[in-house]
């Protein structure tokens, strides 16, 4: 373990797409526990679209960075001192321990992961925040029925491909919509969609109505813009759409809503919007569920990771609003 | 009564806010109804926001008005003659019955009216499709709680007039918005409303943050554009929106959409889209209890009467987009 800690602070806030302009990377002496407090050494950082958000002023669903701060991140790793009666040297754990190689914490929001189960970096993806946001959202939220038809839109990233998974598990005819031919093969040679829609090669509204003949019952969204667009011309009577994220709109500077929106009246349908954090209390429950689908290989769970630490975290980023990552985007640390 | 029959029929699709070479006027000699049919002399046609979108080419909520129609209108009048064992000479009678003086029917769709609890026209507005509406809406589709912080756009039309006061009644916090500083007093001072923001005068989520500074539980809109994506802005946890119509985009050539849609997201908030036919069936449990409130004095239903008869209709349905009416906007037909 190095005695210094390598840091990426917010340094301004973007306008548009990050720029290294707006990081400061950072090498302090690594912290040490106070009493009550635990030190980890994180191994892998979650890259996340929500980022974008959290570096905006403004009150959101969370408190922005600040100018100065260590930036926001999920991640995990083991735990090197502990002063804390709850954690001991050795365990494994997730947290929001930010961008950063050690983290000390007194175990606010910090839970203990089973590496016997899987893949320490699978609890930044399937066993994370990302498959727990596809399992509510389209459960709980897009009130899931056996046989809708599904659409998923960044159906090749973290949470969209766990969200297909989940609604072909349950019984749903599933299309995914994803940037490019590999992901597109991806979703339905690997992770067993019924058809998937390349919205850089093809117009999505006229390959909706090829693949989902009887219109859309759930429309799970993590993109928004042109694509909400289309899809919300497609509609079944009484659809839900679930809004998690719009990741074509982040780096916009002036956001566009769906002009095509009372389509959400002619449909009866509703447009409904998410946060995983309320769902806290039921955590155990799903991730028991999401656990026993991996283990049984019904759920597949794709980990993008890569390397240079905490100083490629800014490259790391683009990466995602470039759209390049099959899977979970994730930072190995060390 | 005339022996003939004059019709407003559709002439042309419109681009935009209607043009008289939009609609042709008819001269017909009246007609007589064949066995199991009854014919209705119309006292009074109902102007309608959802007109505009009846004129479009294109499958919506209900099929277009072909070119060379009678443009569709609900209306009331009194059976003149009748061939039908279910109506007789002299009923009251609501139904789809077109701009025109004199229709046949078969009855489909037309229901009695009780002229003793309300004037004929009311069953245009309190007690017709616009009561109707703001009764599912909010009720069934907005889940009104209350002490809700509700807000309602065209707040002194039809639906909104009648939603408000619905919310009043069920002691909710009830903030109208509405064009001119008259029909913001009449919602003020005669129907009760808690307070009524001018959007011509004000910036509505400015004055939003001093009439509703718990923020927004239920925002019944039937306007859309920059008011909704005002209200937006102020949504508390949880919000409802519901999305009963968009005058303000209904001539527009190139809709917009709410920009700050992901707002949902932010407040784990909703917008579901209604269409009050999908509530037949409690049509009579509604009209009922309208009619009481009305009776009681605790339901003001405003019908503003345009007089000129059918030749009239075209300009009459301008008015309704130039937001020159107040209450339910009505066309006295003889």
């Amino acid at each position: 373990m190095t005695s210094t800690n390598q840091q990426i602070r917010l340094a301004a806030r973007p306008s548009g797409l990050p720029k290294p302009s707006d990081w400061e990377l950072i090498s302090e002496p690594a912290p040490s526990p106070d009493e009550g407090e635990f030190a980890v050494a994180i191994s892998h950082l979650s890259i996340d679209p929500a980022m974008r958000g959290w570096m905006n002023a403004g009150a959101s669903y969370i408190e922005p960075v600040e100018i100065g701060a260590v930036m926001r991140a999920g991640g995990v790793g083991q735990v090197i001192t502990s002063r804390h009666p709850g954690f001991a040297a050795g365990d494994h754990v997730y947290g929001a321990f930010g961008v950063q190689e050690v983290a000390c914490s007194d175990g606010a929001g910090v839970s203990k992961i089973d590496p016997t189960l899987a893949p320490v970096q699978t609890y930044l993806g399937a066993l994370g925040m990302p498959g727990l946001t596809a399992y509510f959202g389209l459960l709980d939220v897009g009130r899931l029925q056996e046989g809708d038809t599904v659409v998923v839109s960044g159906a090749a990233g973290a949470v969209g491909s766990v969200a297909g998974q989940i609604a072909k598990l349950k019984g749903c005819r599933t299309i995914g919509i994803a940037g490019g031919e590999d992901k597109c093969r991806w979703l339905t040679d690997e992770l067993g969609f019924d058809a998937a829609i390349d919205y850089k090669a093809e117009t999505v509204a006229v390959a909706l109505r090829e693949h989902a003949p009887d219109r859309v019952d759930l429309f799970f969204d993590n993109v928004g813009g042109e694509i909400l667009d289309a899809v919300l011309t497609r509609l079944a009577r009484g659809a839900r759409i679930v809004i998690c994220g719009a990741i074509s709109q982040y780096n916009a500077e002036q956001p566009r809503g769906p002009a095509n929106y009372l389509a959400l009246l002619v449909s009866r349908a509703s447009m409904t919007g998410m946060v995983v954090f309320d769902y806290v209390s039921r955590y155990p429950e799903a991730i028991a569920q999401l656990a026993g689908w991996l283990r049984d290989g019904r759920l597949v769970s794709r980990e993008q990771i890569v390397d240079g630490g905490v100083p490629a975290f800014p490259d790391a980023l683009l990466k995602l609003f470039a759209g390049e990552n099959t899977g979970k985007l994730v930072l190995a640390v060390q």
